[in-house]
């Protein structure tokens, strides 16, 4: 384990004893004590619950030991002076480290700096003011388990003996802690009249919101976080199975025309039915719900007393209208309910009585979280500026579905998901059919609706068009008012890096709050990581944004926070991400050896025989390792090109997007150009998925629900490369994604395309590779055409983007 | 889904009234409703929570479709006669299989059939004692997510709207319902005073459990279900991994003995230090615990009203002694806590204040649960016969640790466990370790205690001795009083078949309950299975032993059920296991073209180059392959004889242990043989490991804990094998375990062995093969030694155990 602790807040013996008081570590009782030892010693009897009986806790002191020769309640009933050893001896055992396997006992400091954990600064042998200070820290340090010493303590019920003793919201160094009782959450249903008729029946759509909130919430207002999850009503995966598009046919050539930017957003205006007449008010719901579809930083939120709505917007079950897929009413779905939080929208108890009911119990401080689509309805929401919406914690999620679904005038799927589109997701979606009258009644609407979003996504260009324009969010990026932290994994084939690095410089100009973490992931949550205390960063964020706790959160937090892709439980921060401040040109040289190189040119052809192209289409990772490392048996050989860059001598950090420049020729009128930077060198990496460890679970919160403990470990065996970044281009787009050029064959064309960005160390003694191709089999379009590429090297480059520390 | 439900109660019209009376579906307001129709609305009203308002009730009966015309409000509010196909139209969406995606309206009774749902036996159009007998069916009839319906209605809220309302316990066709309130359970730690002292500090082992019990226990008994786990208080894996042996070393020729079995069972008698004297009495315990290390059945028992009480042992976290696995002291853990629970043995609330605390709670009838070790220790305690327990849910448990660590004179592991025995087990639950002082305190003991675990296994002979006769259960079987439930994997490498087989055959004259399920698992739980009941026939076997429910569990349950192999989610009855009523005896023949016969007879090698050993040390999988499949080309070609048995016409089924009869000869003065029945025949085979179902949640009660819905499925490509049975004996036990018998080079001898019990149908137009081998990569010691095995044609057969029907 190495710890990474971002949200310590800055604290003094003035402030420490404040707080430890607030949590009953200290009272007139302890004013009393003179003695450090036995002040640890109260502490740690405080520690392990005044529910149980002097002896059973004495028990509980008596199995550490403070020293080689006592245990740690022999140790401090002597009333001696306490070293700092002894102290940190106790420490780590109450962290969770074992005596013998994790640490020795005279070693105790060494160790804690080992591991990274915070240590106070003391004297030897501590006074009183010491063990407050150290105690007070030690509380704040995570355990191995990957949680606070307080959460943990919180999690064997130190709360819980008493919630009722307890200021709430408690403020414990920043952050709000778990003194919400969870086993008696408020759960209940509201829907929502937002400003869209999708199903065109003549009525506002009401649209469900699911509240999950804590009893003390009837009496003092508590903020809100809403996860807008078209996922979270259920999905229809065999519906959505049948849609998905077949992905073997060919290119072929596109008319050249000449489309202009403005020309595709048409923004049209709907003329509304009125809203229902308001018959009535109350503050009882009529409708509640057992198990929702969660989200674990949700649950470890609502312990610590912030509301959660779940909403699925139109289309979705038990909601009205049809599902639009990212557009326009996706976004208004969302922001209807951040509008009712905030008191400036109607809910009514259920959809026919039009009995209204208000969020009085939320102060109107509302953020949003969750991941992928999740995440994408919280860009689409900032982008509108709605009132009440102060912060977003914005996972994995997309900021353009054209970068989603399309790249430069092709379609490319995201990664694992070949022939999905719009209308997949807007048939996974639609769960409102889950009610059988429901599903009857709408077929017509619904039929209709989705023809036109598969006739808008129009996988035949592959071009911008104004059905990408209009889910396209960074066109309003600028209305963004809400703080803004992003996640995202470094290693996401989903949702791809280029949707954080576009979002993340529309908003650089803003005066909002932003922050980012990186990390090694692919499409992944990163809140039980052991490495790095994210849960309570976002602890920490909220308790500011939405509580208005003045505790330093936007210091704190780095700006940008990367995980290192070539050590393990390691996060370093950077100034920015893909700023491409430092570029370096670099040519690419002449290929691999066995390349046929004619006229200072090299070509490769794109078909296979039948049984290969057959065998890379159901076998993606064959056809990766093939692209990289086929020699000249391979199927690939003659079907890519790689140029290898020099061996490093040290290791060197890219940070954004390598821009590949080549001037090349297709042997037909159509064409796609694919290359990939890719990282040689036999070494150990990360594995793709973290690992979980020890199987060391995670409560979050007294009896509450539970994560399990993960982390990026080393594979057990070398590889001998990792694709550093990758990109696609239709060469009849090479002005740009909306406009058609011509293609002659046979002509050579200037074609420049960015990689998606990355964060990423490149080591000494590894070298660089560039690999240029067309099919791409995991996310393009696979025809198997008879087609022959030819790059002239002369002018060929690629732009790496070199961080300049 | 195919659905396989034992655990429905018999019932009529007045069984029907009564129940639903007590579950709040009649009363005197339904007595008034005439139209049948209107009956059905009102079940529907109700189950979807009276807490809810009508109209939000009314919208959920409208979201159902009655038939192609009408929803299901629309159709029960008209009061027109009420067809038996609308009933289950509704019934089948109430179960949540979806119209369109799972059924079609028209289409519902034939589905119900398909599904294998009981269908209730009514008039069409249906009668108000028709609607009242088919929603009371209904109600126990298990929905596409794998538990009852009224469970799924307890899930969304049913019982707990008002806990307080409910009879408790409340039984419901023979079945404990859910109606406690599981965030207000009660959990306390005792401390039973063991009649043991084996860490010999002169004081009897106290030994620490944890008590799960519902709130109502204090005023009303409840019956206790204890879990003696040696787990449950944390392992030391680092540790147990260093002491996991090295087997990479050979077979050495023994010195012949005429050991007889009784000189083997030497029981020492041992004085015990007196016990404590009590010094207080309280009902008050003095600790708590918060996340226990649970197991899913437990919980879903504790939702209805059992007790769940949590024990470790020996030699583990927070009690007193030293790990012994598997002897007497481990069985008097058990039964310690046993007595406790039923009023015949002291406890205390801490280690050293002598004040007692009695199961005041417990009603007196105890049971046990879990698997693996967690069985074996209810073998154990079963075995003494001790008062109070009451029955037994034995899952993939050893009944003989001779049968777990050796096999006939072998040394032979669990399968995945290479190198594991007694004393890395010993270690690896020597969780008092995990307190500092206790580890320093106990150095010595426990140093001691170990070496004696690792002479008394003797690694060097693999012989059966006193060590193990101490830890064979069987010897006591004929003690057992309480009913038993054994639930085994037929692909249970860890635990292997022969552990059930054996108890199962020495229980059988026995006057108790006893009944078993034997599944396509390996080393597995089996309570979150789509197609069948599991769990509800626990709740109905526990109801009936220990809230002493007359609800027919004895009959209902089938006496042995058995999951087909070559089926998906099918179940069937035997009449017996391993009974051996029906043996073919089969000529081995001929092996396999290839093979070389000489004066009939045919040899193979043991050893192997060293590049061929190593890669089959560190890949079982690839060497088990090579040795059903390997070609001429394959290094196994010539370490192993394959004989193909004729194809067969017709499915057969073997039930129970192949036995292998040869005559055997070995070039040195030592030798082991091995043997495999296989399955050839490409074709689909079930899964490994059963697999989540559509991603669906199980909750054991109103939010509370949850399983994930699982199922074997059909692999998706074929495979051309599976292994059916395996066995391994040392040439020198050709007479039994304990007895070391002469083996002179080049003589043979005749060699009997049994291969592990199975029930296995095999295809028509598959062929079953016998292969002989010595080293097992997977089990065995591995010398890659110098040897070459000869066999005797003309004497050698293998008896095949085929069913009689």
């Amino acid at each position: 384990m190495k710890n990474h602790q971002y949200a310590i807040a800055k604290y003094n013996l003035k402030i420490a004893q404040k707080e430890l008081r607030s949590i009953h570590f200290l009272d007139e009782e302890t004013d009393k004590i003179d003695n450090p030892s036995a002040l640890l010693k109260h502490f740690l009897m405080t520690a392990f619950l005044d529910s149980q009986s002097i002896a059973i806790r004495g028990q509980k002191i008596s199995q550490m030991m403070a020293s080689f020769e006592e245990d740690a309640l022999t140790y401090l009933d002597k009333n001696a002076p306490l070293s700092k050893i002894a102290f940190y001896n106790i420490a780590l055992q109450l962290l969770h480290f074992e005596v013998g396997e994790d640490f020795l006992i005279d070693n105790s400091i060494t160790k804690m700096k080992t591991l990274n954990l915070p240590i106070a600064e003391v004297n030897d042998p501590m006074n009183l003011y010491d063990v407050t200070c150290a105690w007070y820290l030690l509380l704040n340090t995570r355990t191995k388990r990957g949680i606070t010493l307080i959460d943990d303590l919180a999690n064997e019920g130190y709360f819980a003996q008493n919630y009722n003793s307890f200021d709430k919201p408690l403020i414990f160094n920043g952050k709000s802690m778990p003194v919400y009782d969870t086993s008696n959450l408020i759960r209940e249903v509201v829907y929502v009249e937002a400003p869209l008729d999708t199903d065109h029946d003549g009525k506002l759509d009401l649209l469900k919101a699911e509240i999950i909130r804590p009893k003390e919430s009837n009496k003092q207002k508590v903020p809100a976080i809403l996860t807008a999850s078209p996922y979270n009503q259920g999905t229809n995966d065999a519906d959505g199975e049948k849609l998905t598009h077949n992905v073997n046919y060919g290119l072929k050539h596109k008319t050249p025309n000449q489309t202009s930017l403005s020309e595709l957003s048409t923004k049209e205006s709907v003329d509304l039915p009125a809203p229902r007449e308001v018959e009535g008010k109350t503050r009882k719901a009529e409708q509640t719900f057992s198990r929702e579809q969660s989200y674990t930083l949700n649950d470890y939120l609502l312990a610590r007393g912030f509301a959660i709505v779940y909403s699925a917007g139109v289309g979705t079950y038990e909601s009205d209208g049809v599902r639009t897929t990212g557009d326009a009413s996706e976004t208004i779905s969302a922001t209807a309910v951040i509008e009712w939080l905030a008191g400036n929208r109607v809910a009514f108890t259920n959809k026919f009585d039009n009995n209204q009911i208000e969020a009085y119990w939320s102060n109107g401080n509302v953020a949003m979280s969750g991941r992928s689509y999740l995440g994408t309805l919280q860009i689409a929401a900032a982008t509108t500026g709605v009132e009440g919406l102060k912060a977003c914690l914005v996972e994995a999620a997309i900021s353009n579905w054209y970068d989603y679904y399309r790249e430069n005038g092709l379609v490319i799927a995201p990664g694992g998901f070949q022939g999905e589109d719009a209308d997949v997701l807007a048939v996974e979606t639609y769960s409102r059919q889950k009610s059988a009258a429901e599903a009857i009644k709408n077929k017509d609407v619904w039929d209709k609706q989705l023809k036109a979003i598969t006739e808008g996504q129009d996988r035949e260009t592959g071009d911008y068009n104004a059905f990408w324009d209009a889910r396209n969010y960074l066109n309003d990026a600028k209305k963004i008012k809400a703080d803004m932290f992003f996640i995202h994994g470094l290693n996401d084939e989903n949702v791809k890096p280029i949707n954080v690095a576009n979002i993340w410089k529309a908003v650089a100009p803003l005066k909002i709050s932003k922050k980012m973490i990186l990390h090694q992931g692919q499409h992944i949550y990163i809140n039980a990581f052991q490495s790095i205390d994210f849960s309570e960063m976002v602890n920490l964020w909220f308790t500011n944004k939405l509580l208005e706790v003045e505790n330093d959160a936007d210091n704190l937090i780095p700006n940008i926070l990367v995980q290192d892709n070539a050590s393990e439980q390691s996060w370093y921060e950077v100034d920015d991400f893909d700023g491409r401040e430092n570029v370096e040109s670099v040519s690419l040289g002449t290929p691999e050896d066995g390349t046929r190189v004619e006229n200072n040119q090299v070509s490769f052809k794109d078909n296979l025989s039948d049984d290969d192209f057959n065998k890379y289409c159901h076998n993606a990772k064959q056809w990766q390792h093939d692209l990289v490392l086929g020699d000249s048996q391979s199927a690939m050989t003659d079907n890519r090109v790689i140029f290898k860059l020099d061996k490093l001598d040290n290791d060197i950090t890219l940070n954004g997007s390598a821009r590949i420049k080549i001037n090349a020729a297709s042997s037909q009128d159509f064409g796609m150009l694919s290359a990939q930077l890719v990282d040689l060198g036999e070494d150990y990496r990360l594995s793709a998925n973290p690992l979980p460890v020890d199987n060391t679970r995670i409560s979050l919160g007294y009896l509450w629900r539970e994560d399990y403990l993960r982390e990026f470990k080393f594979e057990k065996a070398k590889s001998p490369f990792k694709k550093v970044a990758e990109g696609h281009i239709n060469m009849q787009n090479r002005n740009n994604a909306y406009q058609v050029s011509e293609l002659e064959a046979g002509h050579f064309y200037d074609i420049e395309f960015d990689l998606q960005p990355n964060v990423y160390r490149v080591k000494a003694g590894h070298q660089l590779a560039v690999i240029i191709y067309a099919t791409d089999f995991d996310k393009s379009i696979r025809g198997n055409q008879d087609v022959q590429y030819t790059i002239n090297l002369e002018n060929s480059t690629i732009e790496l983007p070199v961080n300049k520390d």
